[in-house]
């Protein structure tokens, strides 16, 4: 593994490139507003961990509040519970019954949900708990418009009631995600997505009274409709994750009114290798970044960052803007902050800015490369 | 760490999903083919270590004929010759002084060859290796026609001059290298822009010659471009990489001519965890397999994978092709073979086949994050 790119006192010109900075200032401060944002409106926050990957992280947002933590992987809970966090969803479907076993395997003070869209799931869930000797949250996925994972609403009830006919297994509720939703451009556009994925949570909690039961909460929302869902007065809980980071995609993102705003605090710092009569060559590519969601931008100057494939970027200069010299450092704003921040074994946290600021931090990504 | 997915005799139905797995029987013809293809051709076979990542895929590389490995970064060659590999060329331009310092400081009888395209790379090459007390081998670097890195072919002879005026540097040639003829389509277009590269070469190094020097080789050539570059008969060394694994990306190249075939032997093995009325949902997404190259495709059905975001892959049906049941293994091929190994920590090697086979080794991929 890598070693750690700096030590906690470093200047910032000492941290070794291609590296992941976040800009503590700007993050502490995105903490508090979603904090703030959540607790005004009386909702659960449980911030998706997917994001950063960093039981240090986590830990912070549950001392702000927020109730636990949301992951995708069983990996990612075992990594985070080894790190001290306590209050776990995995916001997904699983099936592999070696999966549920790890899962169901972690210490009993650690309080655990997952999502199910299946009788199979189910089942499996059920006998790996029963063997482990334990109780699990389970949350029924509900298709919220994205045509990825859950049930239609109407089929709520009925997968509820399966949920409740297993021992180990208590039914708390409702998820309902639309992840393409959180990052369509304009706000009325952004509003109709959420306004269908809503009227789909309402007819799925009708299905799950229908068939006789409460329906405790209904969970979902990321950081692009998080502030919609929490309007809409149906959800009781919202999962953003990206907030912690920003990212250039959702900086592109129009902001809905009365939002909270959030500001860039991740960072990869670059250096520049390779400079030509035209263009200047920097030593990260999408290695370093991912690209999903397009390139990264280039921080405070005027220049354009072009693929130069997995190891290299290359920056151009929009109108006057002087080209870097060999050397020097330049910042990139990450497309895409989930997939970047798995790409790296550690965060270095700086305090004072990106100019002068100093590393008082250096968290490792504790759930980096946790696919299982 | 993610543990290893699987172990050393298991079925390949126990692999832990999402997982990287080499089919053994293809990757040992492809290993093997590449190196009769240089023998016969007498050129050295230096191939590219980004591709995998592993000492133990390098030093079975080298067993074949190879002369040694490049890499890009000096965390790689720090990575692989922990891990035994004895011959190692940083085909990259390196500024950051104390990255050049652990790179010399490597065991003396690791041998090591580096890229430069600057005076002041140079330099501090210079005095890294005369700290360390060693020599290393210099390649100046073309701009090939990729507009990356690289200097004009009339500046190489200066440059050239700039290296051998120091101690510890030999110079050993030139580094022309275009990575983005690699995936041009077809063979007309593909030859044109390799033969543009190769006149560049050859001015290069009638510019080194100028200058009053010998150029003792040449050296470039990716898994796209090899076959035309050791047909130029200027190029004494290639540097492939991805033709070991392979991937969805060269599978769209247009075979060349006279150029041996390689078969696909990485596969990212998933599972369904939901299934719906018209799709399927595996686990893995953009954090499974890298994107930059397009979405994977799916192995030995009719399938199309529509992107699900970084923990999902969607599938649908082409045709009449049957839905896979919920649990069911799907055997993805990546769009991009070197940043997908670079999200996992391991690589499973699978005899007998995907269906029905064993696990005879699991490797780690040593330079995994090896962004330094």
């Amino acid at each position: 593994m890598r070693a750690a790119p700096a030590r906690i006192g470093d200047p910032v010109g000492a941290i070794d490139s291609p590296a992941l900075v976040i800009e503590l200032d700007a993050f502490e401060r995105n903490l508090q507003a979603m904090a703030v944002f959540a607790r005004t409106c009386g909702m659960h926050l449980r911030p998706h961990a997917k994001t950063h990957k960093c039981a240090t992280i986590a830990l912070q947002q549950m001392a702000r509040g927020a109730v636990g933590v949301c992951v995708q992987k069983v990996g990612e809970a075992l990594a985070l519970a080894a790190g001290g966090v306590r209050d776990v969803f995995v916001s997904n479907e699983v099936i592999a019954a070696p999966k549920l076993a790890r899962l169901a395997a972690l210490p009993i003070d650690v309080r655990l949900a997952i999502a199910v869209d299946s009788v199979v799931g189910i089942e499996r869930l059920a006998a790996a708990v029963q063997t482990a000797g334990r109780q699990i949250d389970v949350f029924v996925e509900i298709d919220a418009g994205q045509g990825r994972c859950g049930v239609a609403p109407a089929e709520a009830g009925a997968l509820a009631r399966q949920v409740v006919a297993h021992a180990g297994l208590r039914f708390a509720g409702l998820q309902a995600y639309h992840g393409g939703a959180q990052h369509l451009r304009g706000v009325a556009e952004r509003e109709a997505a959420i306004h269908h994925a809503v009227a789909l949570a309402v007819a799925a909690r009708a299905a799950v009274t229908s068939a006789g039961m409460a329906c405790p909460l209904i969970t979902g929302a990321g950081s692009g409709s998080f502030m919609l869902k929490a309007a809409s007065g149906v959800y009781g809980e919202i999962q953003p994750g990206s907030y912690v980071f920003m990212d250039a995609d959702y900086a592109r993102n129009a902001a809905a009114p009365h939002a909270p705003r959030f500001a860039h605090a991740l960072f990869v710092k670059s250096q520049v290798v390779a400079r030509h009569l035209a263009h200047a060559v920097v030593d990260a590519g999408h290695k370093s970044h991912a690209i999903d969601s397009g390139l990264p931008t280039v921080w405070g100057r005027e220049l354009d960052f072009i693929n130069g494939g997995d190891e290299h970027g290359v920056l151009r200069p929009r109108g006057s803007e002087a080209l870097p010299a060999l050397g020097e450092t330049v910042w990139l704003v990450p497309g895409h902050c989930d997939p970047t921040v798995n790409l790296h074994d550690h965060l270095v946290a700086v305090r004072g800015g990106l100019d002068g600021g100093v590393v008082e931090a250096v968290w490792p990504v504790d759930a980096r490369g946790r696919l299982d």
